[in-house]
């Protein structure tokens, strides 16, 4: 199996771009990956775009293309891949697989969402849709209310409360912080998170993500083509993993547990022989704060119904040994939903390389896991990240 | 490079289904297929699955997973590829290159539309989020209108009349009319089309594929996997190349030729170590008349300007040299939009095992090739297919 090589990463600031279009959001990703990777746009194989919402935000599907048609070339494979909240972790997947056949040497993985030009409840409407229509959207089945069951299952199965969710959301908003690229600033306490409305029980409006405009681009290489090119990339993708479960929860044996990010992440530990003792930081997909604890889980970073007491510990802030979502995560970084994926890639390679404003926190870093799930982790990519020659 | 089998296809009938569901439609065509090819479901390492509009046409994005729990596993890798109407082409590739990097030994590839449950004006504006809304859809511009125009400027490059297009479609109704499987059964002649409504001048009506609801599969393996599962599967899939072009037609050098299926021809066929001379039929994309005589020039059956007077003479009728849309095309057997491309897998390999109602036109038949393209031929998939041990 052919090492990947990340040659080099994008991203816009992560909020509000009411004056931007979506191919104008991704071609600023693109641009800064490229110049960063010194790989000329010309010399790409193989493009995979994660998009959610094209379609019902900006009238535009077939959104590949675009993309390929700026940086030019016939013989670009590009498609988009969709998988909900997880579509641009199974394109960086697809990159990597596209490279590790042999097939590409090249590898430019995106994604883009806009959706902050849509009116609030047509946002709320298309996020719906990465739910099962049939069995819960038209019961009345919303996002925030899927998680919020799993968030009172979790609760009532392992203990633990909504103080210690709120210490989630804390702790990303105190990380998002010292991240310019993050869609807010502003440090919260406990009781901002536990006086904010419940959106739906246990969870309140702290404890969900937000909605976000926002791209990101990685450029991925062989190792053949960075030695023939000259370049000398520092970080590698070692481990590659992905799963899928039932869409619908209803069809689910287990609230508390999300099988499909276990299936992720131990594929990508294998392939990259390593556990999660290994591990220096995570970026994990905390769309809800619960969200973040099923995935500490999933990861095997804590044991199932322990990843709460963690929260309650601080063990996974800035200062803690594992540090977690030192991006800010979804909750503050933003969630763009078809580019969230990637930008997971592109904080964790620049906290790996030192060029991250929040690097000082894991200096010592030289490995690092991404979290990407899709709808209530019905779809999960997961990412090994390693400091090449460390 | 591993060879990559066809174990059992399946679809559904092609045409209006008002009373199933998107999942309905799938699930009758991945169960024939896993019939067919004797390959349990739990096998399955990784689903690609093509669909454009499920977001406004059913509301219901994320299908993968809805696919993926249906057959079970979650160390399955399950995604839904969106390039408009190219979405089953580039499904079935990433399949291919799956098994080719021995990443997996199991692939199911499928693809499904339904479209027939809008109304038109929203089918409509469904389809046209294929083109490029900024620059063409804004500006006014149908499919219709952009196939107009590719038709203008070919009949005044290269001469030819709507007469001559006129014959692709009687000719691909001709051919659905002994193939149960297809939307139309009515054999029309030359004076229907040119009597037809003009949709968008010099194409009427009958120049145009229908509205469709329909799915395929396929189930592909490694030869290894068919070795030890005991199984002999008839068909290869030796070549699959992709290309993509500029979305919007204004960046086009030239619209008479479509460089992206023709980059996609050369990969498949330089893969399958044949030239088009090798070919017994082909299945392509003829979304409209004019864009068949397209797809027989990208597949170098016939040189530039040359497969119009083709059409005139009849020479890809069921009774000429190389029978092209021997199922009907998309013209007459239907276009339900992510289905299409996988589709025209199921159909070629039926032909080629003598499985097909239209199998005698091709009794010797052993390599055939399938084209599907996106949009105005910003994105397109080519696929060789030749008999094992032929």
């Amino acid at each position: 199996m052919r090492d990947v090589l990340i040659a080099g990463v994008g991203a816009t600031d992560f909020g509000d771009h009411p004056d931007r279009t979506g191919r104008e959001l991704f071609a600023e990703a693109r641009s800064l990956a490229f110049e960063r990777s010194a790989v000329p746009p010309g010399e790409v194989d193989v493009l995979y775009y994660g998009n959610f919402m094209g379609a019902t935000a900006e009238g535009q599907s077939h959104q590949a293309p675009l993309v390929a048609g700026d940086i030019g070339g016939t013989n670009l494979e590009a498609m988009r891949i969709e998988n909900a909240c997880a579509s641009g972790g199974y394109a960086v997947a697809e990159g990597v697989r596209a490279i590790r056949s042999g097939e590409a040497d090249v590898a430019l993985v995106g994604g883009m969402e806009r959706m902050t030009n849509l009116e609030t409840d047509a946002t709320t409407a298309s996020l719906a849709r990465a739910a099962d229509e049939l069995y819960e959207i038209s019961a009345g089945m919303t996002f925030p209310g899927a998680y919020g069951l799993l968030a009172d299952a979790y609760l009532d199965r392992h203990g633990g409360t909504i103080d210690d969710l709120a210490r989630i959301a804390v702790k990303n908003h105190a990380n998002a912080s010292t991240n310019p690229k993050a869609q807010y600033g502003d440090v919260i306490d406990v009781d901002d998170v536990l006086e904010a409305p419940r959106v739906a029980s246990p969870l309140g409006l702290y404890d969900a993500c937000p909605i976000t405009d926002g791209a990101g681009a990685a450029v991925l290489v062989s190792p053949e083509y960075a030695e023939s090119a000259g370049l000398e990339p520092e970080v590698a993708i070692t481990g590659s993993g992905r799963g899928t479960d039932a869409l619908a929860l209803q069809e689910r044996d287990d609230l508390t547990r999300t099988p499909a990010a276990e299936a992720a992440a131990e594929t990508a530990y294998e392939q990259a022989a390593i556990t999660s003792v290994d591990l220096d930081f995570a970026e994990v997909h905390d769309c809800f704060t619960i969200a973040e604890v099923l995935a500490l889980e999933a990861l095997d970073l804590y044991e199932h119904g322990e990843a709460i007491d963690a929260a309650r510990k601080g063990e996974t802030t800035r200062d803690g040994h594992v540090p977690v979502n030192l991006s800010g995560g979804l909750k503050a970084k933003g969630h763009p939903v078809g580019a969230t994926g990637v930008s997971q890639l592109v904080e964790a390679t620049k906290l790996l390389t030192g060029a991250h404003p929040n690097a000082d926190a894991v200096p010592e870093a030289s490995t690092a896991v991404t979290h990407n799930a899709g709808g209530t982790v019905a779809t999960a990519a997961v990412h090994v990240l390693e400091e090449v020659g460390a």
